[in-house]
């Protein structure tokens, strides 16, 4: 690690804030000496948490706003009147080059759409995707889009293994990352027009990923491959069913292990084991979804995240900004660009104006 | 419980048939002694057998046929050769009310597309939809479509919510099931149109639910209705992405618990907790989904199925055609239809002849 990097954060974003994002600094700041922070906010609220912390008091910038998105503002709203909010400020100082990376927890589709606007989609990008890692059976896997898209066309997808491959690589360290399309069977005939599309065009392509074809449900869980591409809707669904269904487990195997004293007595003996299984499956330790597909890096954490899990956020958006992410992808899309497989408008970004960006946003409310 | 009970099963279909076929009705047989068989497949592999299992051999009949449908057999494969295939006189049995239900396993699209043409659907339903049982924290739900229906409009969804509504009512004894649309998020403006569309159809409705709205994938794990619509792409991928989380984590306990001696030792303690828990998870207990919205029940078994679970199906299928499912169907829809709060052409499936539905499998591949 080389250099000064400096992330900046929406102090007022998310369930328990702005404590929970002050701490969740804190702690990633103890993790990472060279880290520096734009924090924006209220700072009648934020100057008094940050007396408790007093190496993180001397590595960061308060920026006061009054301004900030609430939970459920829409996405238009947050572009009519959220662009000096903390969480605009955050992001505008990615696009100014004062930092490297935003890391924002709160209101999804106003994050996406405010991201969008000031931003703008990289050449070759028609839409953002949002990623992130999920715990497997063998380590971590990358899932895109989670929610940002609720409608994706075959580019769309395209483009989301095009970015998942890069994320894989930045993140995972993996070489030439296993990329395959959430389906409901691995047969060629399965599934939307759209899949079937997207499927002949990877397999066509000239991409540092080895291209799997399809994979079911039950292949996030194995980890069957290092990169899981979908549309938002079903990633969405997919996630939080899977995260859904492990604190279910969690919940039936805390009250089955208290239902006697032989059991509670086997449980304290697995206490150690069941603790490590905990914290691999938390999600907490795998905070920090990103919006690809953007000229610069902005971060969402979970809402609900402690600052554990904040902190966390804060220290994938270092990762992906130390690995170049954004050059990957970018050198990723040239390549398929000019194996002329596809259809994709490299100026379509330029065409959007707020107007169109007003207009495309249902899709993320 | 009374009279005679008649189940039709097709013995060569799913991964260990006919074995596991013949050692699953065995099971359901010595739990429900008033049932009968009709057994359709290759009788020199069935007769042997059935030696094994003396009262199952003295209730059941077996015809005999060398047709099957296999695995990778396409629907449209499967209506052209397939209606005196072992699968297609299963079916065909209910049909001619020879037995109540059939119990099938192995390949879904034909399943749906033979048994679409053979039974049709019923008056008021356009789509049939493939429903389950599935395991939460509070016990069982319903989910459905989990695969019959690639793509869904509104009216589908509602006819979905409303056979997912008799369901609950018949198999779990709920008077009044709590009902919703899986969604991305809770509030009304998120989703597709068709998704908003059926949203706004239920609340008006006047059926024997309590319509909840939308719930999100964390829902389906912590059981907070009885019953979960979604298309049969997002149901599909939700149901196996739960059941590949499930399996991911009974993997890493159990790698967990054999780290230590120390571990181990907490495994021998707890180990009957752990034993029920695996219970409630297992599949196999969870074994048999119906095509619902046809004239006549056809139950489908996981093609990997135990015998256990095979047997799970059976009396599924039982409870079903006990409780009257198919009735209650029928009432639910008068009853909404006569509320004038749809569109629903009641004749649409009168028009469909065998032409119209291989045109229309293309959905079911």
């Amino acid at each position: 690690m080389t250099g000064e990097l400096v992330i900046s954060l929406d102090a007022m974003g998310g369930d328990n804030a702005p404590d929970i994002v002050i701490e969740g600094a804190s702690i990633a700041r103890e993790r990472t000496p060279n880290l520096r922070f734009l924090i924006f906010g209220d700072e009648t609220r934020i100057v008094p948490l940050l007396t408790r912390y007093p190496i993180l008091k001397g590595c960061c910038e308060v920026r006061h706003t009054d301004k900030t998105i609430s939970a459920d503002e829409k996405p238009s709203q947050a572009l009519r009147r959220g662009r000096d909010s903390s969480m605009g400020q955050s992001i505008q100082a990615v696009k100014d080059g004062e930092s490297c990376a935003a890391v924002l927890a709160g209101n999804t589709g106003a994050q996406m759409a405010l991201a969008k606007f000031i931003l703008r989609t990289m050449p070759g990008i028609d839409r953002p995707a949002l990623a992130s890692l999920i715990p497997t059976n063998r380590g971590e896997s990358v899932m895109l889009d989670l929610g940002a898209n609720v409608e994706c066309d075959e580019n769309n997808l395209v483009q989301f293994a095009i970015m998942g491959a890069a994320f894989a690589r930045s993140v995972l360290g993996v070489a030439k990352p296993t990329v395959a399309i959430l389906n409901v069977g691995v047969e060629e005939l399965k599934g939307s027009d759209a899949i079937k599309e997207a499927d002949r065009m990877l397999r066509e392509a000239n991409i540092p990923m080895d291209y799997k074809g399809f994979t079911e449900g039950h292949g996030l869980g194995s980890g069957e491959v290092d990169v899981v591409v979908t549309d938002g809707f079903t990633g969405n669904i997919a996630l939080k069913t899977a995260e859904g269904t492990a604190k279910m487990i969690a919940n039936l195997l805390k009250r089955t292990l208290n239902e006697s004293i032989v059991s509670k007595v086997g449980a304290l003996f697995a206490s150690a084991s069941l603790q490590s299984l905990k914290n691999h499956l938390d999600p907490n330790n795998h905070n920090g979804a990103v919006f690809m597909g953007l000229n610069g890096l902005v971060i969402k954490s979970h809402g609900g995240a402690s600052s554990k899990g904040f902190a966390s956020a804060i220290i994938a958006a270092i990762d992906m900004a130390e690995n170049d992410l954004a050059g990957k992808i970018t050198r990723d899309l040239m390549n398929f660009n000019s194996s002329g497989s596809n259809d994709i408008d490299e100026n379509v970004n330029e065409k959007k104006d707020e107007t169109v960006i007003e207009m495309n946003i249902k899709e993320i409310q």
